[in-house]
């Protein structure tokens, strides 16, 4: 075959490690694609010097260039890239992108705009970096229904977390550490708060169920709140905090929620640590299956980009209905499930409260809950540190629906014998 | 698209779990794949009564038929099986089958005779069962130079280490309990002598590396000399004991070997227990990457078939030169390199023997490892037992050439002060 033109956009961290891949590795890549892969075009701002490549410091020369038949988008953000990769696919050029805030919020209008021209639009490395989850879930598990999956795909989370169980040490701590390391941005909202985790969790909802992208739909919630007690107590009781995304079918329709979230420690998941990420799958024939890998990084993420670049490379000119369908799904048989209201959803919970030690506060709360229907799976009642009147108590619930455990927890909170505000994190069996 | 219509010969365990998955989830599975999949004849030499389908009990009649697109070949064995489907792909149909034996040992000739008719044949059941590992290597990883992989890939070896570690059993009471539950056949061989896991391996060391496929050249060795006391000693020094399939690449060509491992405990790959399986995969790229799921069982199993159904009806009627290369490379790209003798490998080794407790023992054998240039890692001497003269020694080695530690073992075998045969089992960091 005729080899094959590509323009990359963006010559960041990513930018540059796809260069890096796509040179170091031509010979095995050729063997592989059957076909030669070359960078006919790079478009960044700031310019570049890479003999016997055009580089344009407007990157939409990129989408102008007749010889690019792939435009690799790297740029990042939401404004510029969707300009950018609409007009790519306006000139009829295939897409691969590394941007899941662009694909989750834009992502439905992109792939009608590249339905309509018959391009492909490919985003592997927008989920979990390196690990090849968007196909696994597409193509490799296809013959399933896919009832869940729940995935650490937020590294820096991970990371602080890690550090956090392994030595003791405070969220705000380990935050300093992560920024001064690279692996938080200095405005670190986007990774502790979940944003980028519901980015990544709502392609994977959509691949998995068929459902279009709904970004605005899914809950998030962060970590900085998790204190190192919390992390401590979790862990007395077999378990580890992750912070999870979690996407559910359930009989309401599908779960969408980032969240802090027990997981027992005996789970392989729980044991996933640092900035590595990891992504649990369960289907109604395969059973379980977890994918691990790097998250995040220049090759890592460059190692996605190339993979899709040889994919959309091997189909270049086929018809599209012999291409794998972008979201896993035929355009028309995406279904309309609704996502889960978060008051709605169905979860155990790790409660922790500060409670006066004298006889009945124990039975009071224990009451709340029975009272709502929720059972008490586990207690823990801490001892009193010195000349201390109120000592930690540590409840494991079973199932229950949220608002009926929120209710129950403004109840608790009212109790004179009961200090300040319960803390609640929630808790998945994952098995 | 119009119906792709499936034959499907053999229904035991996995020709029966395929039928019910393609069935049951034949919704989901059409608004993937974009036509619907229909199972239009079945070969079972015991018959069946399936409604709406043909069956026959000469499966060759699926072959024959010219109503089936791809033939389905899930009856197992070498001969008969490599018949039906040189059969089919004589016929021009494409091939699906999970049969790891024919496709390690013939798999060369098979994939020969496809090209020579632009047929696909898919072989995602072939290893570790319903884990998309082939799909991961062969596609999603393709940017990568594919360093080295090592795999549980045998879930019944995997149980039985897995058993005989959680509570202390020996090897052939819990080899009895896997007969007793099906894990395990009446003749185990197959199982614990690493012959299936060699057959899996490569395959799947093909897929890594572009190698022709080469069955008589992989080494293995079996778990069933594992004793107790060994895997209590390997959990003392922070290690687990499994039964691994390793390829690597190396100066001297590509090792391919299945033995009995010990890998530090806190890798992901050695907390997979039970009957599970995991590969991990090394790109230069991507850094680690961790598969994980059941390796065998009907619908695990269907799972993978399914997938491969559904790709290879995709693609059914394209140039050959759009659909991915059988074994990841293009034919014509499959490099020649050797396959390393055992004796040449190099890794690190666990040793146990029984010395004699008196002074100048242990400087003895470190002595002799030390001439061989082997280092000492760790080394662990055992308390006596009540009465006894003789004390177990335990002894990390750095990594050696195995011929040099064959040697250096023959010389510490023939001290006086050792008694008996010297336990050496290989040690990978897989880090």
């Amino acid at each position: 075959m005729n080899p094959v033109n590509i323009g990359i956009c963006g010559l960041g961290t990513v930018g540059q490690g796809t260069v890096d891949v796509l040179r170091r590795n031509c010979a095995e890549i050729a063997a592989r694609a059957g076909c030669s892969i070359e960078i006919s075009h790079i478009g960044a701002r700031r310019g570049a010097d890479i003999d016997g490549i055009t580089v344009s410091t407007d990157i939409f020369a990129v989408a102008e260039d007749s010889h690019v038949h792939i435009l690799v988008e790297l740029i990042g953000g939401t404004t510029v890239a969707k300009e950018l990769v609409l007009k790519a696919i306006a000139n009829g050029k295939h897409v691969v992108t590394a941007n899941k805030a662009l694909i989750a919020e834009h992502g439905n209008e992109i792939f009608a705009a590249a339905a309509e021209q018959g391009v492909s639009v490919a985003f592997e490395a927008a989920v979990a970096g390196g690990i090849p989850i968007i196909k696994a879930i597409r193509e490799g598990l296809a013959g399933n229904r896919i009832e869940w999956l729940a995935g650490i795909i937020n590294g820096t989370g991970n990371f602080i977390l890690s550090e956090m169980r392994d030595k003791g040490r405070d969220f705000d701590d380990v935050l300093k550490e992560a920024q001064a390391l690279g692996y938080a941005e200095a405005d670190p909202t986007f990774d502790v708060e979940g944003i980028d985790a519901a980015h990544k969790l709502v392609i994977l909802a959509s691949l998995a169920f068929g459902i279009p992208l709904q970004f605005d739909q899914a809950y998030t919630e962060g970590i900085s709140k998790i204190s190192t007690d919390d992390v401590e107590y979790a862990e007395q009781l077999g378990y580890r905090i992750k912070h999870l995304g979690v996407a559910r079918q359930t009989d309401k329709g599908v779960e969408l929620r980032v969240h802090p979230t027990l997981i027992p420690d005996q789970r392989l998941i729980a044991n996933v640590n640092g900035v590595m990420n990891a992504v649990l799958v369960q289907g109604d024939a395969v059973g379980p299956t977890l994918y691990y890998g790097a998250g995040a990084g220049a090759e890592p993420t460059a190692s996605a980009v190339v993979a899709d670049i040889i994919d959309v490379a091997r189909t270049l000119n086929v018809e599209p209905k012999h291409r794998v369908p972008y979201l896993a799904f035929q355009p028309n048989a995406l279904n309309d499930r609704p996502i889960v209201d978060i008051n709605d959803i169905e979860t155990a919970y790790y409660l922790r409260m500060s409670a006066q030690d004298k006889p009945g506060v124990l039975s009071n709360v224990a009451q709340i809950l029975s009272n709502a229907g929720i059972s008490v799976e586990a207690i823990t009642q801490k001892e009193a540190a010195d000349g201390e009147l109120q000592v930690p108590l540590i409840i494991l619930t079973s199932r229950s629906v949220e608002n009926q455990l929120v209710s129950a927890i403004s109840e608790i909170e009212a109790l004179d014998t009961i200090e300040g505000e319960v803390t609640r994190i929630r808790v998945e069996s994952l098995g």
